[in-house]
Protein backbone atom coordinates (compact mmCIF):
# COMPACT_ATOMS: atom_id res chain seq x y z
CA UNK A 1 0.00 0.00 0.00
CA UNK A 2 1.59 3.17 -1.08
CA UNK A 3 0.14 6.46 0.40
CA UNK A 4 1.05 10.27 0.63
CA UNK A 5 3.60 10.83 3.13
CA UNK A 6 2.16 13.57 6.07
CA UNK A 7 4.60 15.75 7.75
CA UNK A 8 3.90 14.20 11.09
CA UNK A 9 5.54 11.00 9.77
CA UNK A 10 9.19 11.85 9.74
CA UNK A 11 9.80 13.18 13.36
CA UNK A 12 6.84 10.46 14.84
CA UNK A 13 8.97 7.70 13.29
CA UNK A 14 12.36 9.14 14.03
CA UNK A 15 11.56 9.31 17.95
CA UNK A 16 9.07 6.05 18.29
CA UNK A 17 10.63 3.71 20.91
CA UNK A 18 8.68 0.36 21.40
CA UNK A 19 7.68 -1.54 17.71
CA UNK A 20 10.16 -0.12 15.32
CA UNK A 21 13.08 -2.23 14.30
CA UNK A 22 16.03 0.32 13.28
CA UNK A 23 18.31 -3.01 12.32
CA UNK A 24 19.23 -6.00 11.61
CA UNK A 25 20.35 -7.59 15.25
CA UNK A 26 17.41 -9.22 15.91
CA UNK A 27 17.97 -11.93 12.87
CA UNK A 28 18.77 -15.88 14.32
CA UNK A 29 16.78 -14.10 17.65
CA UNK A 30 13.44 -13.41 17.26
CA UNK A 31 12.00 -15.25 20.01
CA UNK A 32 12.22 -15.47 23.53
CA UNK A 33 9.79 -16.38 26.29
CA UNK A 34 7.06 -16.23 26.09
CA UNK A 35 6.81 -16.09 22.76
CA UNK A 36 6.95 -19.87 20.81
CA UNK A 37 5.81 -19.12 17.15
CA UNK A 38 7.06 -16.46 14.30
CA UNK A 39 4.31 -14.43 12.28
CA UNK A 40 5.59 -12.30 9.86
CA UNK A 41 3.05 -10.25 7.21
CA UNK A 42 4.89 -8.52 4.43
CA UNK A 43 3.23 -5.62 3.19
CA UNK A 44 1.12 -5.04 6.02
CA UNK A 45 -0.64 -1.57 4.98
CA UNK A 46 -1.88 -0.23 8.38
CA UNK A 47 -1.50 -3.17 10.84
CA UNK A 48 -5.67 -3.60 11.38
CA UNK A 49 -4.74 -7.71 10.29
CA UNK A 50 -1.54 -7.81 12.01
CA UNK A 51 -2.83 -5.84 15.11
CA UNK A 52 -6.12 -7.57 15.37
CA UNK A 53 -4.60 -11.37 15.08
CA UNK A 54 -1.62 -10.35 17.13
CA UNK A 55 -4.06 -9.27 20.30
CA UNK A 56 -6.25 -12.83 19.66
CA UNK A 57 -2.52 -15.01 19.72
CA UNK A 58 -0.64 -13.50 22.79
CA UNK A 59 1.48 -16.30 22.50
CA UNK A 60 2.58 -15.71 18.95
CA UNK A 61 4.84 -12.80 18.00
CA UNK A 62 3.98 -10.86 14.80
CA UNK A 63 6.08 -9.04 12.55
CA UNK A 64 4.68 -6.61 10.19
CA UNK A 65 6.89 -5.93 7.27
CA UNK A 66 5.94 -2.46 5.14
CA UNK A 67 8.15 -0.25 3.08
CA UNK A 68 5.74 2.75 3.10
CA UNK A 69 6.97 5.35 6.08
CA UNK A 70 3.14 6.56 5.90
CA UNK A 71 1.53 3.10 6.55
CA UNK A 72 4.10 2.34 9.46
CA UNK A 73 3.51 5.11 11.02
CA UNK A 74 -0.14 4.82 11.20
CA UNK A 75 0.05 1.04 11.94
CA UNK A 76 2.80 1.83 15.48
CA UNK A 77 -0.11 4.42 16.21
CA UNK A 78 -2.71 1.86 16.31
CA UNK A 79 -0.66 -0.48 18.30
CA UNK A 80 0.62 2.45 20.86
CA UNK A 81 -3.17 3.40 21.24
CA UNK A 82 -4.32 -1.11 21.35
CA UNK A 83 -1.17 -1.53 23.76
CA UNK A 84 -0.69 -4.42 22.07
CA UNK A 85 2.59 -6.67 23.38
CA UNK A 86 3.36 -9.37 20.78
CA UNK A 87 4.25 -6.94 17.61
CA UNK A 88 7.50 -5.73 15.71
CA UNK A 89 7.15 -3.52 12.81
CA UNK A 90 10.22 -3.50 10.10
CA UNK A 91 9.85 -0.66 7.21
CA UNK A 92 11.96 -2.06 4.81
CA UNK A 93 11.25 -3.55 1.27
CA UNK A 94 10.89 -7.07 0.85
CA UNK A 95 13.84 -7.54 -1.14
CA UNK A 96 15.47 -7.40 2.01
CA UNK A 97 13.72 -9.91 3.94
CA UNK A 98 16.62 -12.11 4.68
CA UNK A 99 18.86 -9.04 6.32
CA UNK A 100 16.35 -9.31 9.13
CA UNK A 101 15.29 -13.06 9.48
CA UNK A 102 17.65 -16.31 9.37
CA UNK A 103 16.83 -19.87 7.75
CA UNK A 104 13.49 -21.66 8.72
CA UNK A 105 12.85 -18.51 11.63
CA UNK A 106 9.47 -18.28 10.39
CA UNK A 107 6.18 -20.02 11.23
CA UNK A 108 3.89 -18.65 8.87
CA UNK A 109 4.18 -15.36 6.66
CA UNK A 110 0.88 -13.93 5.07
CA UNK A 111 0.61 -12.16 1.83
CA UNK A 112 -2.92 -9.97 1.49
CA UNK A 113 -4.03 -7.55 -0.72
CA UNK A 114 -0.43 -7.08 -1.75
CA UNK A 115 -0.02 -4.65 -5.40
CA UNK A 116 -1.27 -6.57 -8.22
CA UNK A 117 0.89 -4.60 -10.37
CA UNK A 118 -1.11 -5.50 -13.43
CA UNK A 119 1.42 -4.44 -16.42
CA UNK A 120 3.43 -7.31 -17.24
CA UNK A 121 6.99 -5.85 -17.08
CA UNK A 122 5.96 -5.61 -14.03
CA UNK A 123 5.23 -8.77 -12.10
CA UNK A 124 8.68 -9.16 -11.08
CA UNK A 125 7.72 -6.62 -8.46
CA UNK A 126 4.90 -9.01 -7.10
CA UNK A 127 5.08 -10.18 -3.81
CA UNK A 128 4.59 -13.61 -5.34
CA UNK A 129 7.26 -13.94 -8.15
CA UNK A 130 9.59 -16.33 -8.27
CA UNK A 131 12.15 -14.40 -6.66
CA UNK A 132 10.32 -13.64 -3.45
CA UNK A 133 8.85 -17.20 -3.10
CA UNK A 134 12.85 -18.17 -2.65
CA UNK A 135 13.41 -15.65 -0.16
CA UNK A 136 10.29 -16.93 1.70
CA UNK A 137 11.40 -20.60 1.60
CA UNK A 138 14.84 -19.61 3.12
CA UNK A 139 13.04 -17.85 5.92
CA UNK A 140 9.94 -20.56 6.46
CA UNK A 141 10.75 -23.19 8.57
CA UNK A 142 10.21 -26.61 7.07
CA UNK A 143 6.38 -27.06 6.55
CA UNK A 144 6.20 -23.36 7.29
CA UNK A 145 3.51 -22.11 5.46
CA UNK A 146 2.27 -19.16 3.86
CA UNK A 147 -1.14 -17.47 3.89
CA UNK A 148 -1.94 -15.57 0.68
CA UNK A 149 -5.14 -13.65 0.28
CA UNK A 150 -6.52 -11.04 -2.52
CA UNK A 151 -8.92 -9.41 -4.43
CA UNK A 152 -7.06 -9.41 -7.68
CA UNK A 153 -7.92 -12.52 -10.20
CA UNK A 154 -5.08 -12.10 -12.56
CA UNK A 155 -2.64 -11.97 -9.22
CA UNK A 156 -4.69 -14.97 -7.60
CA UNK A 157 -4.13 -17.45 -10.83
CA UNK A 158 -0.19 -15.80 -11.45
CA UNK A 159 0.32 -16.73 -7.99
CA UNK A 160 -1.02 -20.85 -8.29
CA UNK A 161 1.10 -21.25 -10.81
CA UNK A 162 4.07 -19.37 -9.40
CA UNK A 163 3.95 -21.36 -5.96
CA UNK A 164 3.12 -24.43 -8.56
CA UNK A 165 6.58 -24.46 -9.85
CA UNK A 166 8.27 -23.78 -6.05
CA UNK A 167 8.73 -25.62 -3.00
CA UNK A 168 5.84 -24.86 -2.16
CA UNK A 169 2.32 -27.10 -2.22
CA UNK A 170 -1.22 -25.88 -2.17
CA UNK A 171 -2.98 -27.18 0.55
CA UNK A 172 -6.00 -25.27 0.70
CA UNK A 173 -7.72 -22.59 -1.61
CA UNK A 174 -10.67 -20.71 -2.23
CA UNK A 175 -12.01 -18.60 -5.00
CA UNK A 176 -14.90 -16.74 -3.05
CA UNK A 177 -13.36 -17.01 0.49
CA UNK A 178 -16.14 -15.48 2.53
CA UNK A 179 -19.47 -17.63 1.20
CA UNK A 180 -18.91 -19.44 4.43
CA UNK A 181 -18.47 -17.90 7.74
CA UNK A 182 -14.70 -16.86 8.59
CA UNK A 183 -13.22 -16.00 12.34
CA UNK A 184 -9.78 -14.04 10.53
CA UNK A 185 -9.91 -10.35 10.74
CA UNK A 186 -10.91 -8.20 8.43
CA UNK A 187 -9.13 -5.47 7.30
CA UNK A 188 -11.48 -2.47 5.86
CA UNK A 189 -10.73 -2.73 2.50
CA UNK A 190 -11.51 -6.56 2.59
CA UNK A 191 -14.79 -6.10 4.45
CA UNK A 192 -15.52 -3.14 1.53
CA UNK A 193 -14.90 -5.76 -1.21
CA UNK A 194 -17.23 -7.97 0.62
CA UNK A 195 -19.89 -5.72 1.47
CA UNK A 196 -19.90 -4.89 -2.30
CA UNK A 197 -20.65 -9.25 -2.98
CA UNK A 198 -17.07 -9.49 -4.37
CA UNK A 199 -15.06 -12.65 -4.11
CA UNK A 200 -11.99 -12.58 -2.19
CA UNK A 201 -9.35 -15.46 -3.10
CA UNK A 202 -7.65 -17.47 -0.86
CA UNK A 203 -4.78 -19.80 -0.89
CA UNK A 204 -2.37 -22.02 1.58
CA UNK A 205 0.76 -23.26 0.80
CA UNK A 206 2.86 -25.37 2.88
CA UNK A 207 6.98 -25.37 2.44
CA UNK A 208 8.26 -28.86 0.98
CA UNK A 209 5.83 -31.81 0.03
CA UNK B 1 -23.71 -35.78 -17.17
CA UNK B 2 -26.92 -38.78 -16.50
CA UNK B 3 -30.10 -38.48 -18.24
CA UNK B 4 -33.59 -40.36 -18.71
CA UNK B 5 -33.60 -43.28 -20.24
CA UNK B 6 -35.62 -43.33 -23.70
CA UNK B 7 -36.74 -46.28 -25.53
CA UNK B 8 -34.66 -45.54 -28.65
CA UNK B 9 -30.99 -45.49 -26.98
CA UNK B 10 -30.86 -49.41 -26.87
CA UNK B 11 -31.66 -50.41 -30.34
CA UNK B 12 -29.99 -48.06 -31.57
CA UNK B 13 -26.66 -48.44 -29.72
CA UNK B 14 -27.05 -52.04 -30.85
CA UNK B 15 -27.27 -51.59 -34.46
CA UNK B 16 -24.98 -48.24 -34.25
CA UNK B 17 -21.69 -49.28 -36.41
CA UNK B 18 -19.38 -46.45 -36.91
CA UNK B 19 -18.11 -44.66 -33.80
CA UNK B 20 -18.91 -46.88 -30.61
CA UNK B 21 -16.30 -48.65 -29.47
CA UNK B 22 -17.53 -52.28 -28.17
CA UNK B 23 -13.83 -53.77 -27.01
CA UNK B 24 -10.80 -52.95 -25.62
CA UNK B 25 -8.79 -54.19 -28.70
CA UNK B 26 -8.24 -50.56 -29.56
CA UNK B 27 -5.79 -50.38 -26.59
CA UNK B 28 -1.86 -49.91 -27.12
CA UNK B 29 -3.30 -49.42 -31.31
CA UNK B 30 -5.60 -46.03 -30.96
CA UNK B 31 -3.05 -44.05 -33.93
CA UNK B 32 -2.86 -44.67 -37.31
CA UNK B 33 -1.71 -42.42 -40.35
CA UNK B 34 -3.54 -39.85 -40.90
CA UNK B 35 -3.65 -38.94 -36.29
CA UNK B 36 -0.78 -38.06 -34.67
CA UNK B 37 -2.17 -36.94 -31.42
CA UNK B 38 -4.95 -38.38 -29.73
CA UNK B 39 -7.16 -36.56 -27.00
CA UNK B 40 -9.92 -37.79 -25.10
CA UNK B 41 -12.42 -36.45 -22.95
CA UNK B 42 -13.83 -38.60 -20.03
CA UNK B 43 -17.45 -37.27 -19.34
CA UNK B 44 -18.49 -35.84 -22.75
CA UNK B 45 -22.50 -35.81 -22.20
CA UNK B 46 -24.17 -35.03 -25.27
CA UNK B 47 -20.62 -34.40 -27.10
CA UNK B 48 -20.94 -30.74 -28.35
CA UNK B 49 -17.19 -30.44 -26.87
CA UNK B 50 -15.99 -33.31 -28.68
CA UNK B 51 -17.17 -32.67 -31.63
CA UNK B 52 -16.87 -29.29 -32.29
CA UNK B 53 -13.78 -29.70 -31.36
CA UNK B 54 -13.11 -32.78 -33.27
CA UNK B 55 -14.18 -30.74 -36.78
CA UNK B 56 -11.83 -28.47 -35.91
CA UNK B 57 -8.39 -30.36 -35.95
CA UNK B 58 -8.71 -32.82 -38.45
CA UNK B 59 -4.82 -34.15 -37.56
CA UNK B 60 -6.12 -35.39 -33.89
CA UNK B 61 -8.03 -38.54 -33.45
CA UNK B 62 -10.80 -37.79 -30.69
CA UNK B 63 -12.07 -40.24 -28.34
CA UNK B 64 -15.40 -39.63 -26.07
CA UNK B 65 -15.76 -41.67 -23.11
CA UNK B 66 -18.81 -41.20 -21.17
CA UNK B 67 -21.25 -43.81 -19.08
CA UNK B 68 -24.64 -42.35 -19.24
CA UNK B 69 -26.17 -44.68 -22.42
CA UNK B 70 -28.59 -41.76 -23.59
CA UNK B 71 -25.95 -39.24 -23.28
CA UNK B 72 -24.11 -41.93 -25.70
CA UNK B 73 -26.38 -42.08 -28.36
CA UNK B 74 -27.48 -38.67 -28.54
CA UNK B 75 -23.80 -37.88 -29.37
CA UNK B 76 -23.37 -40.22 -31.60
CA UNK B 77 -26.57 -39.09 -33.60
CA UNK B 78 -24.82 -35.90 -33.71
CA UNK B 79 -21.70 -37.16 -34.87
CA UNK B 80 -23.58 -38.79 -37.42
CA UNK B 81 -25.02 -35.87 -38.57
CA UNK B 82 -21.88 -33.79 -38.92
CA UNK B 83 -20.25 -37.00 -40.67
CA UNK B 84 -17.28 -35.93 -38.69
CA UNK B 85 -14.62 -38.35 -39.04
CA UNK B 86 -11.53 -38.61 -36.29
CA UNK B 87 -14.32 -39.42 -33.59
CA UNK B 88 -14.56 -42.67 -31.18
CA UNK B 89 -17.29 -42.80 -28.40
CA UNK B 90 -16.68 -45.15 -25.66
CA UNK B 91 -19.54 -45.96 -23.13
CA UNK B 92 -18.34 -47.04 -20.22
CA UNK B 93 -16.74 -45.96 -16.56
CA UNK B 94 -13.90 -43.79 -15.71
CA UNK B 95 -12.51 -46.62 -13.42
CA UNK B 96 -11.89 -48.84 -16.65
CA UNK B 97 -9.76 -46.49 -18.20
CA UNK B 98 -7.08 -48.30 -18.20
CA UNK B 99 -9.10 -51.36 -19.68
CA UNK B 100 -8.91 -48.99 -23.14
CA UNK B 101 -5.83 -47.13 -22.83
CA UNK B 102 -2.29 -47.75 -22.78
CA UNK B 103 0.00 -46.37 -20.42
CA UNK B 104 1.45 -42.98 -22.06
CA UNK B 105 -0.84 -43.18 -25.28
CA UNK B 106 -3.03 -40.04 -24.65
CA UNK B 107 -1.52 -36.48 -25.57
CA UNK B 108 -4.35 -34.75 -23.79
CA UNK B 109 -7.50 -35.30 -21.40
CA UNK B 110 -10.50 -32.84 -20.98
CA UNK B 111 -12.71 -33.02 -17.75
CA UNK B 112 -15.65 -30.30 -18.29
CA UNK B 113 -18.34 -29.41 -15.92
CA UNK B 114 -18.50 -33.21 -14.48
CA UNK B 115 -20.70 -33.96 -11.54
CA UNK B 116 -19.55 -32.06 -8.49
CA UNK B 117 -20.61 -34.44 -6.11
CA UNK B 118 -21.02 -32.35 -3.21
CA UNK B 119 -21.53 -34.39 -0.11
CA UNK B 120 -18.40 -35.96 1.13
CA UNK B 121 -18.93 -39.40 1.25
CA UNK B 122 -19.11 -39.27 -2.64
CA UNK B 123 -15.89 -37.33 -3.22
CA UNK B 124 -14.33 -40.61 -3.74
CA UNK B 125 -16.47 -40.47 -7.44
CA UNK B 126 -15.26 -36.81 -7.86
CA UNK B 127 -13.23 -37.07 -11.63
CA UNK B 128 -10.73 -35.25 -10.00
CA UNK B 129 -10.31 -37.66 -6.67
CA UNK B 130 -6.61 -39.17 -6.52
CA UNK B 131 -7.88 -42.71 -7.62
CA UNK B 132 -8.67 -41.10 -10.77
CA UNK B 133 -5.51 -38.55 -11.06
CA UNK B 134 -3.46 -42.01 -10.86
CA UNK B 135 -5.33 -43.77 -13.80
CA UNK B 136 -4.86 -40.41 -15.88
CA UNK B 137 -1.28 -40.61 -15.16
CA UNK B 138 -0.67 -43.91 -16.87
CA UNK B 139 -2.92 -43.31 -19.76
CA UNK B 140 -1.33 -39.73 -20.24
CA UNK B 141 2.39 -39.48 -22.20
CA UNK B 142 5.14 -37.38 -20.07
CA UNK B 143 4.31 -33.87 -20.15
CA UNK B 144 0.85 -34.56 -21.19
CA UNK B 145 -1.79 -32.09 -20.57
CA UNK B 146 -5.48 -32.13 -18.72
CA UNK B 147 -7.62 -29.76 -19.10
CA UNK B 148 -10.24 -28.95 -16.43
CA UNK B 149 -13.36 -26.47 -16.31
CA UNK B 150 -16.30 -26.44 -14.12
CA UNK B 151 -18.59 -23.70 -13.04
CA UNK B 152 -18.40 -25.04 -8.81
CA UNK B 153 -16.56 -23.56 -6.90
CA UNK B 154 -16.03 -26.59 -4.39
CA UNK B 155 -15.28 -28.94 -6.92
CA UNK B 156 -12.45 -26.60 -8.51
CA UNK B 157 -11.24 -25.84 -4.88
CA UNK B 158 -11.08 -29.59 -4.33
CA UNK B 159 -8.94 -30.06 -7.57
CA UNK B 160 -6.62 -27.75 -7.26
CA UNK B 161 -5.45 -29.40 -3.95
CA UNK B 162 -6.14 -32.69 -5.44
CA UNK B 163 -3.96 -32.18 -8.01
CA UNK B 164 -1.01 -30.35 -5.99
CA UNK B 165 -0.91 -33.66 -3.95
CA UNK B 166 -0.36 -35.77 -7.43
CA UNK B 167 1.93 -35.93 -9.88
CA UNK B 168 0.44 -32.97 -12.22
CA UNK B 169 1.86 -29.72 -11.87
CA UNK B 170 -0.64 -26.79 -12.20
CA UNK B 171 0.63 -24.67 -15.27
CA UNK B 172 -2.49 -22.05 -16.10
CA UNK B 173 -5.32 -21.50 -14.22
CA UNK B 174 -8.48 -18.78 -14.49
CA UNK B 175 -10.59 -18.28 -11.79
CA UNK B 176 -13.48 -16.20 -14.74
CA UNK B 177 -12.16 -17.82 -18.04
CA UNK B 178 -14.49 -16.09 -19.81
CA UNK B 179 -13.70 -12.53 -19.12
CA UNK B 180 -11.46 -12.51 -21.51
CA UNK B 181 -12.33 -13.95 -25.13
CA UNK B 182 -11.76 -17.58 -26.13
CA UNK B 183 -12.50 -19.60 -29.31
CA UNK B 184 -13.04 -23.08 -27.42
CA UNK B 185 -16.21 -24.55 -28.68
CA UNK B 186 -18.49 -23.77 -25.69
CA UNK B 187 -21.64 -26.64 -24.98
CA UNK B 188 -25.06 -25.10 -24.32
CA UNK B 189 -24.38 -25.85 -20.58
CA UNK B 190 -21.50 -23.60 -20.61
CA UNK B 191 -22.55 -20.88 -22.85
CA UNK B 192 -25.92 -20.34 -20.02
CA UNK B 193 -23.33 -20.23 -17.33
CA UNK B 194 -21.67 -17.27 -19.06
CA UNK B 195 -25.01 -15.16 -20.28
CA UNK B 196 -25.86 -15.45 -17.21
CA UNK B 197 -22.68 -13.47 -15.53
CA UNK B 198 -21.32 -16.64 -13.89
CA UNK B 199 -17.42 -17.42 -13.43
CA UNK B 200 -16.43 -20.53 -15.15
CA UNK B 201 -13.13 -21.43 -13.23
CA UNK B 202 -10.45 -23.11 -15.86
CA UNK B 203 -7.07 -24.99 -14.53
CA UNK B 204 -4.57 -26.82 -17.14
CA UNK B 205 -2.41 -29.10 -15.51
CA UNK B 206 1.23 -31.21 -16.87
CA UNK B 207 1.97 -34.63 -16.31
CA UNK B 208 5.78 -34.48 -14.67
CA UNK B 209 7.58 -31.37 -13.53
Amino acid sequence: MRMRKRKWVEPYLESEGRYLIRNTEKKGHWLSMPYTCLYLEIGMGMGDFLIGTARLNPETLFIGFEKDETCVAKAIRKATDAEVENIWIIRDDATKLTDYFDDGEIDVLYLQFSDPWPKKAHHKRRLTHSSFIELYEKVLKEKGEIVFKTDNKDLYEYSLVSFAESAFQLVECSVDYHRIPREDICTEYESKFVSEGLPIYYARFRKGS
